[in-house]
């Protein structure tokens, strides 16, 4: 086997490898030869080839989250890097382990007018686990070292002994980086320099890495909780608030043991993958219709727990955080392995260990109390369910009217990929069934990355993978079709509304007259001419029966991958979502 | 008129356009609804609507660079700011004073888990000549922050007065950031934190901006020059190495004074926008043949200036580059108003001036020096030119052959945007005309932004706009065609070899068997359906006879914008580049 004749790349290459991190992301370019070397001649390697960067760092986020692994991305010097950003921020805020590494021109070379150049080392300092900036080996390319920083082999000393102190410096800063990678669960940050000859390559390692066994991963206890559970078994209100999770994160039996108590609340969203008849998945079909609600201020305090304990990542629903915020519990706990944010400016509690692990511990300590707490709830959830399914019989085609039909459709074992942001509101309102896992990007709730990560994700998946998506965030990311990596049973379903339309549901915006320009960015594009670039089979509806239709054969085994656009009426979308929370209240 | 509710909004929108800045690049958003009202509703401003904020921002660059003059673009809240970062970057290296502005939450709500927030105030820390984060009003939603933020109004202080504190403060940091970008000519972030209600308006200002008037840029005197010019008079080898630099920055007079000095060696680049028949416009012409020849010892030692005066941006040659380190001149004096890089390891001075004001003082006091320094090298252009055009008559269909036709068609007023970096380099092989200008995103010489770039050029110059691209830029920023403000003189040449061709020009590739998935990414994308996609003429030629045919009206008056896509083929288009060198050696 060949491998890069620079000794940090052999080094970082080596590491990753007894790290067993082996999905790599590659965006071509020339300095980062020497670790495309290392990376894609090492069969233990799987390599990607993406060249968008921006798009590279959403696939990679995509493996991630399948395989609950790291993943590297790698690019070559310059502005390439900076294209990486709004991944690593995505990747920062959802707890991905997505491993940056970015090949540099010599420190030398930095800010003298050389090509591809920028800054890289701490670029992403406001957004990353961790930054290592490695050094420069001296025993390759001496000559050009000696020759434009003397002062890097300062006279007295071999070469030889200073590329040991390098060669430990560098794999100290990887161990660092890989502490905070495996048990922070965050993006970290790898600035590699690299000086020429960059395709040289050797028939065995200069040097092997010689690790003692790290631990990968901490998971602490959940401690004594006996506090909590008998602040828990005193209290008749109790809400569980789930975020974004990942399908299994909760044990059904614990689940199956909080729902059973009748003052205990349960809301999740689409992308917290929970499914029990107790809980309440539609949280704004709730709140909606008590805000309009005349006893609205009684409303709110019959909802208002007494302790909310939380789980999972960020929550999608802006009205439940609206709500907590003004109507605060008593007790606010959360529950995560590595970070609570504060979301209701109420949080008392953090417990730092898995929702499994919590659960285990908690759930044999409490007993179910007295309440009506849920099943008043549970009757106002069933209100909105007969109502709901009465509005959808008489309104016409439109974003609403599609989203029932298309979620009623995915495969049962369908991995569902939801772009931000109207699609996973709309998503928010219907019940996907078991069996399917949800994934959206809600760290940063972009629009920037949603096709690359669900493109990265399918790579990995049992089954077939469907990204639901809008117009806006499907031609933002149209590069993530640009691979090759693309599995024949990926679908894709665009909702093209011609625009933004979730910026028609604002409050406010009908107080601007250039609306239309500015917020909704109005256009008259179609996702056809894509499908012939990118080889995806095209299919299109624009009215009730043509989407039914369309559904009939959608998901059956193809060739190619397959793209329905779903072309929904700009102007009443918004009205029908509107009048629905109406509706229903 | 309406005006944005909220003052900070009102405060910088005033502050704009009291510097002139009229031209306003919007991607869509919510958060920043306060200065999409604001810029939007005054006539004053010129305002563009573009989604993907990575094209939003070169766009914006394409601006300045034509009008030298600052432009705005704005984001909203989130990652859409981390998008901006690859123009950032580029506006950083190549002295673009673009304006970024970005919409943020209010710090209370910033790591708390609400969507589209990351740490946005000083995210580009890296690159930027002014970070301002401005502060949160308070007389505007003092409900929600008194809430929320209660320590932003400490007891006994008023609403009023506290506000007054933050509007002063506010308009002290926008006074710091407008002058950087005034004058240093570099990037600047102001970032905006917003609270809601976001799209209420007013009628009339709340407050008017009252700026004692401020000077907006220096332009320091070249000095006492007479050492300098002593030295030059005395110096019998003078070379003169212009990189990027916009048309007329150097008056013919000076140049021609210059040029006509036997002692002065001129070597310009395509992106010099100079002309003159003593100069040398392609400097690898002249390095590589030495390279190869056998007395390279010698003829270097002929080449090597005693002083080398520089001017203009970045240098694209990385032969006259690795020359002068290893011959370095006695003397480096940079002229340039903003700064001067160290790209040669030997830089003596810099004239921190523009080109003009330094020549017209610099040369009233030098003399011409008997030399052959000139000669000889023109000699050796004036053989290599002549070789040039025997070799082109022998060559088959390749990037080499197309690049000659393609540039001896351009229209004689066009402008001609060069993406990076095959499409750069080969340009530098042949020679524009007086009166055509060329601009290249040398600051980080990304591939990220060309299409962008040129887009945003276009619409403020007075003839049309020629982008040459190759394929991995094109697909790499097709976003930048998303846009409704592409001029129907618009064109676009797309040299589609099927991958990146450049990485086969690189020494050393043929060690890698992985070569053409991780380097050349080899594809088989045509531009046909983006065509379609965003309404430009399709024209294709893939032979020498198609070519000469399709630039045969490919020029004329349309009423759409036009791309050709000229298909080379990847396997000869390196050989026949590396045979050339061989050719004139």
């Amino acid at each position: 086997m060949r491998h890069p004749s620079i000794p940090s790349a052999q080094l970082l290459v080596q590491y990753c490898k007894a790290m067993d991190i082996s999905q790599v992301v590659i965006s071509p370019g020339s300095r980062n030869a020497p670790l495309i070397i290392g990376f894609s001649e090492d069969p233990f390697f799987n390599c990607y080839s993406i060249v968008d960067e921006r798009a590279a760092a959403f696939f990679a986020i995509g493996i991630t989250q399948q395989l609950k692994q790291p993943a590297i991305v790698l690019c070559t010097s310059g502005s390439a890097l900076l294209n990486f950003y709004p991944a690593v921020a995505e990747a920062f805020y959802s707890d991905h382990p997505l491993l940056v590494v970015s090949a540099d021109r010599p420190p030398y070379k930095i800010d003298i007018g050389d090509g591809q150049t920028i800054r890289q080392d701490r670029v992403f300092d406001r957004h990353i686990g961790y930054s290592a900036n490695l050094k420069l080996d001296v025993s390759h390319a001496t000559k050009s070292i000696s020759t434009f920083a003397p002062q890097m082999l300062p006279e007295g000393r071999s070469v030889t002994n200073i590329q040991e102190e390098i060669w430990e410096y560098n794999k100290n800063e990887l161990g660092r980086a890989f502490d905070v990678l495996f048990q922070k669960s965050l993006p970290v940050h790898i600035n590699i320099p690299f000086e020429e000859p960059l395709y040289d390559t050797v028939s065995s390692l200069d040097k092997y890495l010689d690790l003692s066994s790290g631990q990968k991963s901490t998971n602490e206890e959940a401690g004594d909780l006996s506090d909590f559970q008998d602040q828990w078994n005193t209290a008749s209100k109790k809400m569980i608030l789930v975020g974004v999770m990942s399908p299994g994160e909760i044990e059904t039996k614990w689940l199956q043991s909080l729902a059973d108590d009748p003052s205990v609340l349960i809301f999740t969203e689409t992308t917290s993958n929970l499914h029990h008849p107790n809980i309440i998945p539609s949280i704004d079909s709730i709140i909606f219709p008590i805000e309009k609600s005349e006893d609205r201020e009684q409303k709110f305090k019959e909802l208002q727990p007494e302790i909310l304990l939380t789980f999972g990542g960020l929550v999608v629903s802006k009205k439940i955080k609206a709500f907590l915020r003004n109507y605060k519990p008593k007790q606010h706990w959360h529950v995560n392995q590595h970070k609570a944010f504060d979301t209701y400016f109420t949080l008392n509690h953090h417990f730092k260990t898995t929702a499994s692990k919590f659960l285990s511990s908690f759930i044999p300590g409490i007993t179910k109390t007295s309440s009506n707490y849920r099943s008043n709830w549970l009757g106002v959830r069933d209100g909105y369910m007969g109502r709901r399914q009465e509005y959808l019989k008489q309104i016409p085609f439109s974003d609403m009217w599609a989203f029932e039909k298309l979620i009623q459709s995915l495969p049962k074992d369908a991995m569902v990929q939801l772009a931000n942001s109207s699609t996973v509101r709309y998503a928010q309102l219907f019940d996907m069934i078991p069996g399917q896992s949800v994934y959206c990007n809600r760290g940063t709730s972009g629009i920037d990355g949603s096709t690359s990560t669900a493109v990265g994700a399918a790579v990995h998946y049992k089954g077939p993978t469907v990204l639901i998506t809008g117009d806006l965030s499907f031609f933002y990311d149209s590069n993530g079709l640009w691979n090759t990596f693309i599995r024949p049973d990926f679908r894709i379903i665009l909702v093209n509304n011609g625009g933004g339309g979730i910026f028609r549901i604002l409050p406010g915006k009908e107080n601007s007259r250039n609306f239309k320009t500015f917020f909704e960015t109005a256009h008259h594009m179609n996702a056809q001419p894509l499908c012939e670039l990118f080889g995806f089979e095209y299919h299109m509806a624009s009215d009730k029966a043509g989407l039914k239709n369309a559904l009939n054969d959608f998901y059956t085994r193809s060739d190619q991958p397959k793209l329905l656009e779903v072309r929904t009426p700009a102007d009443l979308n918004d009205k029908i979502l509107l009048e629905y929370f109406d509706f229903i209240t």
